[in-house]
């Protein structure tokens, strides 16, 4: 186990953010001469550094996995996975989560500050891919003195992440826990998420990209692609389950306009909430991000040969109404994974929640991801 | 049967349009002080007026079901289905299809004219339902001496109507052939919608919908909206044989936000080309229309209930791929009928291609409405 050098910021914490020397070069050809890296991290490093988790989050989330998120008040958006008493636990765990490259909470993307410039990079700023994210989420380690990982985990494009973790850095970690994700985009995920951008870049104050000037940024644009996504987070049962036909604080139809149905007032807050909390810019990096994501096409079109080189264990876990990335498609990992001859334990969830699942209470998944981490450290 | 009087009009035949004394009371509560009606008319009456066919086009379908559409300059929309030596024969029926209410293409709707006013309805026309857009088609029946029809048939929302028929006039037909279609909007269906809505109202040349005076609609808008709504209309499966992860037209990725994939382009294409040929406000009126639409909650919560009062004969049709309208969305139908005594067959067909297969080129599926409409003719 590598021994976690004394890092440079002066102590772990909350709300941490670094600006670490570059160059950090991209799969797209371009150079980052500095990347700013904004993090949280709960717990501390137990004495031989083998006790270090690293978090990754999904396309819109961020770094405060189990604290207050400083715009919205809110928790943290895995306090059911992480915590005291859960399978990730600050009293026995280091556990790291860092803002991904191209997202606004601080890592450097299109609402950054360009070095060169002193300007906003907004779409100067080079499209990036899960790869370069992981690249970064590196350099950060490398900047704490963490040498290996005791585990990699995520859901969603989080696991996405996770996954490309060991065809990057296959000596840098014992174990994966990748969650409701996928090995590649398919077409109809990028037609969901080209729905998203061409909302976003249809809207007039999207202006190419620069809109932070005068604080008047596409949310109209950014709503639309979010209420769009948020859909397919959802599972069509989940859905008729928590909202069938019902009306909103009315017993009868307006025949008009407004928002009659609870799903469709539903949808109107998921938009106009989350555009109080990100940025449209990074909307369209990250998902272009994540369309580009396929692990074989990076590997002569072999899925096996991405896991060639690594000894980590992997665990996986899909959810049964999951249509956003199907059961189906862990199963493809999990083939591969046999195929490269790696150690892979892979599990469907019954759960009515959709891909969302993977966020929410399902006690089922909190104790197939505490055997598995458990499985690990008595090693 | 009915005999057919002679028209109003002097001539059966194609490009029609009539204006019918109203008033038309709408499930709303408003009223239409006249309707128009346009329509295409393929054949000619029989003898005894038995061969009669009203067939109900779908949300962004129109009457040009065999005949070239006049703004795209296409072949009509249902050629497969309605032809010479097709299920639907210009040689054995009068096939009659009209422009919904609501609708751009003649009929009464948004984008017409308040006799009232004299100027455009725009958001001032009367929010309307699917069976206000039958009864409308009842009146272009009476108006063209027709008491009695052999059957009504419709795909999807044309489903929708067909269906509804029954309901309101029980003894006005002999048989109703409902296609790839439901008996209720659920959730995701409106929240789907209410996506395609919010991108219409978002888009700052929608204005309240008065935007016809200058010719600059919102056309980004109704794109987006058309974009999303399409991915519904096509199964995952068939998207990754059609498109897969394939670039357009280059070896590599670029790295922006052109269209890389072909997924992408055919998006693109599928919201630019609708533009040229839709009004953004009757997509908002036809998807409410939609989304109101549920049999059951008309009568009392029980669909059985609703046909208890017809004679007709039923076909049902769904296809595997389906995940707008699914199959299980038909059986529902076909319980209720069997529950209403009504006669009723049932048939799920296999295709790749989604929701979509209704209007492709799928042998079984005419198979069985040739074979449906050809047993009533025997009777």
């Amino acid at each position: 186990m590598t021994t976690i050098a004394a890092p440079l910021d002066d102590r772990f914490g909350l709300d941490r953010k670094v600006t670490l020397p570059g160059p950090l070069r991209l799969d797209g050809g371009g150079v980052l001469a500095s990347v700013d890296i904004a993090y949280e991290t709960y717990g501390s490093p137990n004495a031989d550094g083998s006790n270090v988790i690293l978090i990754c989050h999904a396309l819109t989330g961020d770094q405060y996995v189990a604290s207050t998120h400083p715009l919205t008040g809110k928790p943290g958006w895995w306090t059911r996975m992480v915590g005291a008493g859960k399978p990730i636990d600050p009293a026995r765990h280091l556990i790291i989560c860092a803002n991904v490259l191209g997202s606004c909470m601080g890592s450097s993307g299109p609402a950054g500050i360009d070095p060169a410039t002193g300007g906003k990079w907004a779409m100067r700023f080079p499209v990036i891919t899960i790869a370069d994210m992981v690249r970064a989420q590196a350099m950060l380690l490398d900047h704490l003195g963490i040498g290996r990982l005791h585990a990699v985990i995520g859901g969603s494009m989080g696991g996405m992440q996770a996954l490309t973790w060991p065809t990057l850095f296959p000596d840098r970690l014992e174990s994966v826990v990748v969650i409701a994700s996928t090995a590649r985009h398919s077409a109809q995920n990028i037609a969901f998420h080209e729905v998203g951008r061409q909302a976003i870049m249809a809207d007039p104050n999207w202006r190419g990209g620069d809109y932070y000037a005068d604080n008047r940024p596409p949310s109209a644009g950014l709503s639309v692609a979010r209420m769009a996504a948020h859909i397919t987070y959802l599972s069509e049962a989940g859905l008729t389950e928590k909202f069938g036909r019902r009306l909103q604080g009315r017993d009868a139809k307006t025949f008009g306009f407004d928002a009659d149905f609870q799903i469709e007032s539903y949808l109107r807050h998921q938009g106009i909430s989350f555009v109080e909390r990100f940025d449209a810019n990074s909307y369209l990096y990250i998902t272009r991000a994540m369309d580009y994501y396929d692990l074989a096409e990076d590997h002569q079109g072999s899925l096996a040969r991405a896991f060639e080189r690594t000894k980590a264990r992997f665990c996986l876990v899909s959810f049964d109404t999951d249509w956003l990335y199907p059961t189906s498609e862990s199963r493809i990992i999990v083939h591969a994974l046999n195929a490269a001859g790696a150690q892979a334990s892979f599990v469907e969830l019954s759960s009515p929640f959709g891909h969302d699942a993977f966020l929410l209470d399902v006690p089922e998944l909190n104790r197939v991801v505490d055997g598995f981490l458990r499985a690990g450290e008595r090693g």
